[in-house]
């Protein structure tokens, strides 16, 4: 929470740099071996917890603000954010208003005008990034997916609709690029569906199915090492994975 | 276009009443019998096309604001509007500035204003609904969507971004409800998807899946009449249709 003066600077800094009336919240999720993460910002002195989130300046196209703003937040730079959805609540952003009314009069109050937010999200590998919190928060932490503590505002319902929509996603779009290591086992990339969908999945029709969708390459090599039959190592086939993202897979429609 | 007095109460009337820098648009998908269409706006004087738009009240919902735009532009009431995108070229709405720039100062021109638009798109049978244009408009059309004219702003792309989602959302959501009669054959429903996705699917894959998918019932009554043997006719299960419109298909991952 801002003190009356820090406030005045930054509405009086705010209402000349960013557009009025409209935010974007960052919802990046973090994996590592079958960990699942989300990353959320606690406040000074309010103690409260938010998803990183900010302004967009009066000239910035949204995708650049969404990456400007989570790496003024969160120091986490060069990141996929997918835009997924806004949110428009009358009053979604009445607790910021009731917070700083009596500091400021509403006209030259920043949080006393209505925001819709752009959600964006993201995924990421939580080992190869190290968030640091900006100067308004005293932590910026990866959180369990079961134990994200209460989000102020709307973010709880941002964090579940991002995650309702990556879940859906992967019906038609494939994942794990950035989130696998170069060459993988069919069992390690079911490991990280099942992680993102919080389910056991079967491994034949896993495997079958994501052969189908025609987005790997098999290695000639096999992995070495292990009691068993070595297993058979895959990678992305970059140019297919891509088009599936745009254009969502073969053997769709 | 507006003359210039038109244009200073319009301007004067928005700046009271909207939200500034937020933009609605609409594509509203028509079909019946194989032919697919989308609705279109020629603006007065301009004879330019647009899709149609509008404005958000300082206080609506987005949903509300969505469903009362389609309605004043175009007489189309009690349509389920799908939120799928926000358009944020900086340059996006230039070309309406450009138009109006001389005839009112930049600080009480309400088009001199960059805006985001929130994208909708939803999906109608257009011969159950009689679209009407409004002031602004000399007419309120169906164009087959191969022969759409050249549309002002952005609305080209976000037509195409409309088309290319709903053809994505084929592989995890149902779609058809308020598409088909009551009752209908699978070839029916088949000719439906053909039509969005704009090429031949094969019968018995169609069939297979369409079945999986788990949303529909066989009637006990099959068609009378016709020289072949009588098709079966099914119906949505509109409990589990509305589930998969929330979870997607079951048999997803």
């Amino acid at each position: 929470m801002l003190n009356k003066k820090e406030l005045k600077e930054y509405c009086t800094d705010a209402r000349e740099n960013y557009l009025p009336h409209i935010s974007i919240d960052c919802v990046v999720f973090g994996f590592h071996e079958g960990l699942m993460k989300v990353l959320v910002l606690k406040m000074k002195d309010e103690g409260k917890w938010y998803l990183p989130g900010g302004f967009m300046l009066k000239k910035e196209p949204i995708e650049t603000a969404a990456n400007r703003i989570l790496k003024e937040r969160t120091g986490l730079d060069d990141i996929f954010l997918q835009q997924f959805h806004v949110f428009g609540d009358p009053e979604r952003s009445k607790e910021h208003f009731e917070m700083y009314k009596d500091m400021l009069p509403a006209n030259q109050n920043w949080f006393a005008n209505r925001f819709l937010t752009i959600g964006y999200y993201a995924l990421v590998d939580f080992c190869d990034v190290n968030p640091m919190p900006d100067q308004f928060s005293i932590s910026c932490n990866w959180c369990d997916l079961n134990d994200v503590p209460e989000l102020k505002l709307d973010h709880s319902l941002i964090l579940k609709t991002a995650l309702d929509t990556l879940r859906l996603h992967l019906n038609y779009q494939p994942v794990g690029y950035n989130l696998m290591p170069k060459e993988f086992t069919m069992p390690e990339l079911q490991k990280l569906y099942e992680t993102i969908l919080d389910k056991k999945l079967d491994r034949r029709n896993f495997q079958r199915r994501m052969l189908g969708f025609g987005i790997l390459s098999r290695s000639e090599q096999q992995r070495k090492g292990g009691a068993h039959k070595a297993p058979f190592l895959y990678s992305f086939d970059l140019e297919k994975y891509k088009a599936a993202l745009v254009d969502g897979f073969k053997g769709g429609w």
